[in-house]
């Protein structure tokens, strides 16, 4: 039986939506304002859950409330989606996912390999982060010899050595890296030869486009602690 | 022997900065703008970075190339810091880390409790990062019968249902949430009622300051890997 949960989280059992879902969406026909890309990701967290909960149309001003996007903005944002809004109806979910899906990739079917098989890379493996984005982890490297050849998930652990020539023989297009600050620069090499599309970085030093020759997104977990230290500073600063 | 690292990598082994560096440094004395305190943590991680590998002066296109941040901007940025910079002899690393540090907190010694024991909670408390910013992680909850009374790090797993108790007993700043997204309604009351300052919040489902009654920073994981897709999908349409 479906569990239901709350509609704002993140479902984990919809894995195949944008293949089953009506294909037939009208496309986004212009460039997307960056800012609109940015709300691109919660959006689809939101209409997956809906979705998940047999939620098949919703209003702006419902679809509002759960992402915490003013009524107007989303009104405005959800226009580059081929205006899948009717007054007195509402929102197509499904279709509306489905369009946006679209936009993040997760129709394409990418494959990444995850590098670091640390405590974070466990995680990420156990995670359905990735599944539920269409990204699929074909296997895990690691520079150490105690967890070379271990399990985790149900992928083997292999060394990193053997990374340049797993990406020539297998299509890979992302790199998750969950490695230590000093392993970078060692391995930045390596990235660049394997010719990955994306990098996905979790390790502490941040990459750019350049460094790694693909697309970088760097997630630095520490600066979201400093950000949320730096509120609470200036709360206390504004009750003295 | 301390190891040399890269300086735009996060050292490790540097936890006393903020009390052993001279003190003697001009605070801010006006408001600091948003955008310039989204950039602080960036450089809190850079200067830790270069006393670190005992670098106690840097010019400001030195900083700019480690940070990213284009010179003019960054000297700007500084002189909210108290004008460390000295034409023909840059910025003294020590000061200008040491008054950055106290925006963020990280002399205010914070003391956390991390609530989910899995394996992202185990990773945060494995690394360093709360440390390095001056967060004490006291304790441990999680409400799994088979992870409640096991070790992580050096922390017994206490029962959720503690929390309040021990909240109550023992000063605490911060919440850090690795809770899957089916914990969040049961643990929202408990969570206000423990009183803390601060949430930082991994779970999938994002919350507010009202939610909480904390100022909250969520960090999405899974909002960056599409980040990070739509940019490749991008891309791929530009190339077509």
């Amino acid at each position: 039986m479906r569990k239901k949960q709350n509609v704002q989280e993140e479902p984990d059992d919809i894995y195949s939506i944008p293949a089953i879902a009506d294909r037939a969406v009208s496309q986004p026909e212009c460039v997307i304002p960056e800012a609109v890309v940015k709300r691109l990701p919660r959006y689809f967290r939101c209409l997956r859950g809906l979705l998940n909960n047999d939620v098949m149309k919703i209003s702006s001003s419902e679809l509002s409330d759960l992402t915490g996007v003013n009524a107007a903005q989303l009104r405005q944002d959800l226009k580059y989606f081929g205006g899948l809004g009717q007054r007195g109806y509402g929102y197509n979910v499904k279709k509306l996912y489905t369009s946006i899906s679209e936009q993040l990739g997760v129709t394409k079917k990418y494959t990444a390999v995850l590098i670091g098989a640390g405590n974070l890379g466990r995680a990420i493996i156990n995670s359905r982060l990735c599944e539920q984005r269409g990204v699929w982890i074909k296997a895990v490297f690691d520079g150490s010899p105690s967890v070379i050849g271990k399990e985790i998930g149900d992928r083997k652990v292999s060394d990193v050595a053997e990374l340049r020539r797993f990406c020539r023989e297998n299509k890979t297009d992302i790199a998750v890296l969950c490695i230590p600050a000093d392993a970078k620069s060692e391995l930045l090499g390596i990235i660049k030869d394997c010719g990955f599309k994306g990098v996905w970085n979790f390790s502490p030093c941040e990459l750019d486009d350049c460094d790694a020759g693909a697309k970088v997104e760097n997630i630095c977990t520490g600066d979201s602690l400093s950000a949320l230290l730096y509120r609470m500073c200036e709360d206390e600063r504004e009750k003295e």
